[in-house]
């Protein structure tokens, strides 16, 4: 579950990087901060040393996934807004969001807990790539992004409470996260301002 | 204490983010983060699993505060700049604070430690709150309001030292804070540049 | 090591501060930041309490650079561009990337990890002071900054792996993080981007 989302968000986050045309240690360092903040930060939240700081493997899919991004700019015209990256980074959201469920379930927090690091985990990536290309985070201004990480955490932990075993829920919280947000891109979801509630006296 | 600077600031960040238009799940991000950012940092300088990540009831607390922000939202004109909201940040600055020494304290830090993590836990929220929302830190440019809880951090640890008992020493700071910092928005205080020095050599 | 980094970092984090026209407060703690953010990441990530909140000494040491800083721009006329900044910039890097690498090792991370770690700590605290000035990190833009970490904590892996003591190793490591820095400002240095490489479909 792991390796996907690191292959797949390293991959992302290199083609925005070569997109705004950083330089080749840019785009290495842009996708691996993808690749690797949001589990970091999950590490550090449940107070253990980074897994990519420890395990080689963790670190070569990540160089994998930059390799991918600089293949698919030579080959595609638009690389990061195209099809291929869209589903790459439904793929990680979803992979991240299940890995962050089951960390923050073993080292037993509250539910709210398992919700926050399983979000932390899908988004935290794309929150500092975006800081790192001097942008405000999307993740703030695409409504189901983080959503659907919220909701995949979720059901993973309802499921764990209700007494599913750890490989279903694992599994319902992936395409739950994956559907919600490949719906989302399709469909065009957004969720409402409050200024387009018509709630704000103007 | 502390529950009074969680509502307090999930109220003032969530008001910020009405104010940039963002949509609901943004609103209630940016409330949160400036809600427990600081909390967080915190704990994880003193390497200790957040609070937020343990405790149903503090996210409870945050929520609430970003629902009185959505619910002012609607009776008041402007309620980012009402004195409402004003008030609310300086009492979160001032709980905030206190929590941060006293926690500091206990983990037995240096005289610096204890000033340095009491002024990251009153303005880390407010910090991230605005590199979410894309601007430079006010904090670095409200002069007297990271002050403030340096100020109410230094007499937290200058009264332990003196052998006053914990309550003392955490109501003097919570007091010199929130003074400090209401005095500082009524009467437009603030600190020189090194160019207003007149130091600089035109 | 440790010291002259703090000393020169907290400079150099002053000094940008200064030029942007902050206020005493804000040159204080963008000085702070650059000096002690990436040797508190660093410790984060190896899950101790940073030193910095432990050590008087430290602190000290950052208002020293700090006051430096200020002294520098009342005698020189554009400090934050002048060849004493930018060799103490140069010392700062070589001097957090060799302790990060030492810290690294004694808590047995692997050989990404010494690197990552090592620049890191070198690299860190530039990144925050840019995001504290609303800049893009120029370590993303200016090519051999990170590299220079980046070679000197391979080096020092290298040669701790070959059998090296830890202070020769730590002697590499420095020399040739700061003969790379300064080369590459000397003689303007500068990696490819991939649209340079000619490699993309136009």
């Amino acid at each position: 579950m792991n390796t996907i989302g690191l292959i797949a968000f390293a991959l992302v986050g290199s083609s925005k990087a070569i997109r705004e045309e950083f330089d080749v240690f840019g785009i290495v360092i842009v996708g691996l901060a993808m690749a690797f903040a949001g589990g970091a930060t999950r590490d550090l939240l449940v107070t253990r040393i980074p897994l990519v700081l420890q395990s080689p493997i963790e670190i070569s899919l990540g160089l994998l996934g930059v390799g991918l991004a600089i293949t698919l700019s030579i080959i595609l015209p638009s690389p990061d807004t195209h099809p291929v990256t869209l589903v790459a980074d439904a793929i990680g959201l979803a992979a991240f969001a299940t890995t962050g469920a089951i960390v923050a379930t073993e080292a037993g927090v509250s539910a709210f807990g398992v919700v926050a690091i399983a979000t932390i985990n899908a988004v935290g990536g794309g929150a500092l790539a975006d800081i790192l290309l001097d942008r405000a985070p999307f993740i703030l201004f695409e409504d189901f992004y983080a959503s659907c990480a919220v909701l995949g955490g979720s059901a993973y932990w309802v499921l764990g409470t209700l007494g599913a075993t750890e490989s279903t829920a694992a599994v319902v919280c992936a395409v739950m996260t994956i559907v919600s947000r490949l719906a989302a891109v399709t469909y065009d979801w957004h969720l409402p301002t409050v200024q387009e509630l018509g709630l704000l006296n103007d």
